[in-house]
């Protein structure tokens, strides 16, 4: 089975190392990890090459890993969104992990300040609604991962690679190991 | 043509109203605008149905226009990335549009502070990377977007509803009027 290993890893200052982890610890389950390209952040006309080559990449895939951990915000890195709507569209494999255990709500009242009751939702300090639903992230996010696997694998975790999340990414790639890919071979034998 | 509307606006005070205006633009030039659920965003057991809703909308639209003003962080909204990450898998057609005319690089700097020289790329101050190729947001977003339309559409605007970009909204509208629009019924009617 081969898996798109989508996140903002590609973020991290050893982001190479942190790539090359992963995907050892996808070979130890049978399972090949597919790491976005080794990103060139500042080269001109980068960005259209790279943009292809990740569709490339999941579109070669039997589904996607996704490391939903907060970036620069309240929620995950949106490249990381848009590639979970990407490969939810295709009717893919979708599975989904974090460092962060906090609901959403508990994470945008520490980050942007007291919420206030309003008479449909509470509101952070601009007005604007946060979704109240004990979900780790916005519920197209959260629905679209426990729709299609076992939900957002959260372990928390702190230090400098937090963002990598590799304890709850090594304990989701066990349990795909262990519930999907079995399944997965056993219907590639009956083709 | 039915385009969904897809974005933060949801979350706004005033969403309904908000709601009803960017259908109005849609309708003054020939388009039927689809606005996501009216979210009811405490009821319990409430995320599972908006989700599908959300989903059944789109599956039902031709296409959709996104408003990628950042929402809670440097980045547009993550249910709205997904969404366009949904739509662009799905081959439709996908138009944005933000309030916030300034690089990511910039919004990046102004929220996190000064960003910092490394040896492949500029760092916030958690050491992350910043995408320096002078997008409006990841370049999964706006990549999509470009290679698809004609780019996103921003013009700024300051208040209340900023978020919901109404400006750049009908700008955005317009300009798929005048230049999709005719061609798609032209080659509806060739059917």
């Amino acid at each position: 089975m081969r898996l798109y290993l989508a996140g903002p890893d590609v973020f991290l200052p050893r982001a190479a190392e942190i790539g090359a982890r992963k995907r050892a610890i996808c070979a130890q389950h049978g399972i090949e990890g597919l790491f976005p390209l080794d990103v060139e952040l500042e080269a001109e006309g980068a960005a259209e090459p790279i943009y292809r080559g990740n569709l490339a990449l999941m579109e070669s895939a039997d589904g996607g890993v996704f490391n939903l951990t907060p970036f620069r915000g309240a929620s995950a890195d949106v490249g990381t969104a848009f590639e979970l709507g990407f490969l939810a569209a295709r009717g893919k494999l979708i599975f989904g992990y974090t460092s962060d255990p906090s609901p959403y709500r508990e994470r945008v009242h520490a980050q942007f300040g007291p919420l206030v009751p309003g008479r449909e939702a509470w509101r952070d300090r601009n007005g604007h609604a946060v979704e109240n639903f004990g979900l780790p992230d916005n519920l197209m996010i959260a629905v679209s991962i426990a729709e299609a696997s076992f939900g957002i694998h959260a372990i928390a975790e702190e230090g400098p690679d937090a963002l990598a999340a590799l304890r709850a990414f090594e304990s989701c790639v066990a349990q795909i190991a262990a519930r999907v890919v079995r399944r997965h071979s056993q219907e590639r034998a009956h083709v």
